[in-house]
């Protein structure tokens, strides 16, 4: 008995992987939908061989992620119409113009859509038990000025397809299934990444947020031409200034999933194809300033200099030494040299400084060492005058090391096992490894909150943040079938 | 027999050093001047001991110089009213104030002014023979971003404060005296030093400086807050693209002399007074660009990295090392790191190079010696995964090393011996030494085409491009009463 009125239904299924199975299930899954009778698939009541079969649209997923790709591509680096980068960065017109395209996208698909006080937009497809709240897969549609169309953007995309895909088969869960894309991930426009799932962790106070300036760095792209923006000035700009409280009581969540693709080497250097993430390294960001004294560079010998960039250039090369002594990075990735002339020798140098580690006192040791470092370099420096330079930290960020939550893991890694099971080796788990993201994700602060966890998938040669970054439309629906998966078994887990 | 006219005549001698001397002239220097008769010391006719009797008035010249510095003032250091620095980069509207008040003094001065296709301004004050070139003091009235009150402009001012002396005294010279201010010294707007006389002598092509366009790294000064300028566009905005041709063809002069500071610390440390300046060391400008790779801060270890700013600090590093190692100095005074956000690592880092040595072939072979280092520092970040960084290099500006003009040196020489002598010291003639310029000067470029030489004095810490860049009321006047004494025994010597 099936009660079918396709105008007023959901896209009835077709090309179901499920092959004949759809017809086994039980007969008292039929539920009231507006005015009509439906029958659903009630995930709750699958076997395990119904969620290990369960796939995402490869063409799909791809054709989609690159639609949203057509606001902000950046640097071409091949023939092809997808060959470019990126330069999407928070809270520019073109961010704004992806937002819209998601908000629609969601919309055609009866999500119910949240904006938050940070521009955070969550979608929600509603689940059988409406006080339920939804398990999210969440990412975001910002990069880096010369970044990728994988970074993040995969991440809401495989949430985008998790969902057309679930109302394709007429999938019905008990909790909703919501997709976020969260605010300025990067931190490449305003400069602390995660800023805004920070927000809604509460870990960061709204108001700080708010008038966190865009950095002078970007100030030459197209999107931050005038006066610089705060958070707050940009989000009522392109009108993503919402209402509702950013705050995980406002907007709660059941758990929150990650796909992401690993900017890393490891899968791609091994042959392996998901990485289930157990937990992210620590960081800390710096902002450095080193002050010497300007002088003229055509008549001041190198004893009577402070040389402020000179000092610099000491402590760039040190801070890789001792990081890489403790097995921990150090990067620099802005630097400014004042006054910027070709003969005056700089008397003020400010730079970013990115500390990671696998342990949070790891990271706090290279910090300690690199302190004492760089004040003994700046003291030698202007030493010959009697004026040395000295160097000023401000703790922009820190962000510990994080353990993500064992039911989200056991989650992804029950799936990501389902989903390459049919690949032509012998064994086929030996595609999927634990890993540590190296990276900070918003996954970090909703983890504080939720059930979390990421998984990534291979991207070439380990590069992102880079326009050339790569991840493979195979690769990208592996990754979007684990987390759909994932994202049934964990509400087959809450409501078992 | 005095005809004196005070209404028509220049101002009449007073308070002269001259004592009796002035009663003791000869009694047919007379002169017809409009249709009067008055009575002209003509300097061919002074005595020796005249000549060595000539000083600048110092607290004229203070009270000018300052008051020439109104206009682009920069940090404050002191609580002085003239405490503070200078930033006043070519052609900005605070040049273009200050080129209409030297103009406005040059012509109440009765001098006959002259601008050129570069907006130099040349100001002259007649001699008694029409037909022969003037004998120049020459300088700029331009900045470095966060300059001070000496450099370039005690030079013009020391040839106003010259005119503003022989006119009170009545003194007349053979040969015209002029007063030049050159364009665009520092190099600092647009990107090439002494770029104006560089025309002027024809070493460089008129149409290259023209189109020459401003450096970004000032693009946030308010001078520079639109679209770049080119030197072309700059001069036409402001007022001051002449139309006499710039060219040592079109206005010819008999010699050049330049009063500076030291910018160094030999006289000041040495308690020495004037510095005679026979020769300028050789100097190259460099623009380099290292290419790597961008990357993820958080993701990328160590080896899998082409990290362009890394290579930039090794590069910076050995610059020191390999040219402290032949007496000779390499200098960063720009760089700039892209994309510049904290989580990507550099692929790309532009930086100025300035090598100097006393020799020109010293600054060749540390060149030479650094292009080999850069190879290899690039060729080793980045191996590891194949692609490793590169660098290019473009030469911006050559500059070879200058010997002076020895009859130019010989009147500083004399000049310099004559206004120390009064010092309370027993061997005055300690009080001098001939020295070496470390810093590119106009009279580089003029020393192609006609005798020239300069005269430093000293500057407190030998500290110049810098706001607290100092030079005593008395070192002022000193380092003036020099020139005008070598401007009229230049002229005794062209027309003896």
């Amino acid at each position: 008995m099936r009660f079918l009125y396709p105008a007023l239904l959901r896209p009835r299924p077709r090309g179901l992987p499920f092959s004949e199975r759809k017809t086994k299930l039980p007969s008292h899954i039929y539920k009231t939908f507006s005015t009509t009778l439906y029958r659903a698939m009630l995930t709750t009541e699958f076997s395990e061989a119904d969620v290990s079969a369960l796939r995402a649209d490869k063409d799909r997923l791809a054709k989609d992620l690159h639609e949203s790709c057509q606001w902000g591509y950046g640097i071409r680096w091949g023939e092809g119409s997808t060959d470019t980068g990126m330069q999407r960065l928070a809270l520019s017109e073109e961010d704004k113009s992806v937002r819209h395209w998601f908000i629609k996208t969601m919309k055609d698909l009866r999500c119910q859509i949240t904006i938050d006080e940070m521009g955070n937009i969550f979608a929600v497809r509603p689940g059988r038990r409406a006080d339920a709240p939804a398990t999210f897969i969440g990412s975001h549609l910002d990069t880096q000025p010369t970044g990728g169309r994988y970074d993040g953007i995969l991440g809401v995309l495989s949430g985008v397809e998790t969902i057309k895909r679930m109302d394709e088969m007429g999938l019905e869960t008990e909790g909703g299934v919501g997709v976020v894309n969260w605010t300025n991930e990067e931190g490449a426009r305003f400069p602390v990444s995660m800023i805004s799932s920070g927000v809604w962790a509460e870990s960061i106070p709204l108001q700080r947020a708010h008038e966190l300036k865009e950095v002078p760095t970007v100030a030459s792209l197209p999107t931050a031409k005038s006066a610089p923006e705060t958070m707050k000035s940009a989000l009522e700009k392109i009108g993503f200034l919402g209402d509702v409280p950013c705050s995980y009581k406002a907007t709660p969540m059941a758990a929150h999933f990650e796909l992401h693709i690993e900017q890393g080497p490891h899968l791609v250097s091994a042959g392996q194809r998901v990485g289930v993430v157990t937990a992210v390294q620590a960081y800390r960001w710096f902002r450095l300033n080193v002050i010497g004294r300007d002088t003229h560079t055509g008549t001041t010998a190198f004893e009577h200099r402070a040389d402020a960039l000179y000092a610099f250039a000491q402590m760039m090369v040190k801070a890789r030494e001792v990081a890489a002594s403790k097995g921990c990075l150090a990067s620099v990735g802005i630097v400014e040299a004042k006054p910027g002339s070709v003969n005056t020798v700089p008397g003020t140098v400010s730079f970013s400084l990115d500390i990671r580690g696998p342990e949070t006192a790891l990271v706090a040791e290279v910090e300690t060492q690199l302190r004492a470092d760089f004040d003994a370099i700046a003291a030698a420096e202007g030493a010959g005058i009697g004026k040395p330079c000295r160097v000023e930290w401000t703790l922009d960020f820190d962000s510990p090391a994080v353990k993500f939550h064992e039911d989200c893991i056991g989650c992804v890694q029950e799936s990501a096992y389902a989903v390459v099971a049919d690949a032509p080796v012998a064994d086929t788990k030996s595609l999927v490894r634990t890993i540590m993201s190296g990276a900070g994700h918003d996954s970090v602060f909703t983890s504080k909150r939720v059930p979390t966890s990421m998984i990534f998938v291979p991207c070439k040669d380990g590069l992102s943040h880079h326009p050339e970054e790569f991840c493979s439309a195979d690769d990208c629906a592996t990754g979007a079938s684990v987390i759909l998966q994932a994202v049934v078994r964990y509400d087959r887990k809450r409501f078992a």
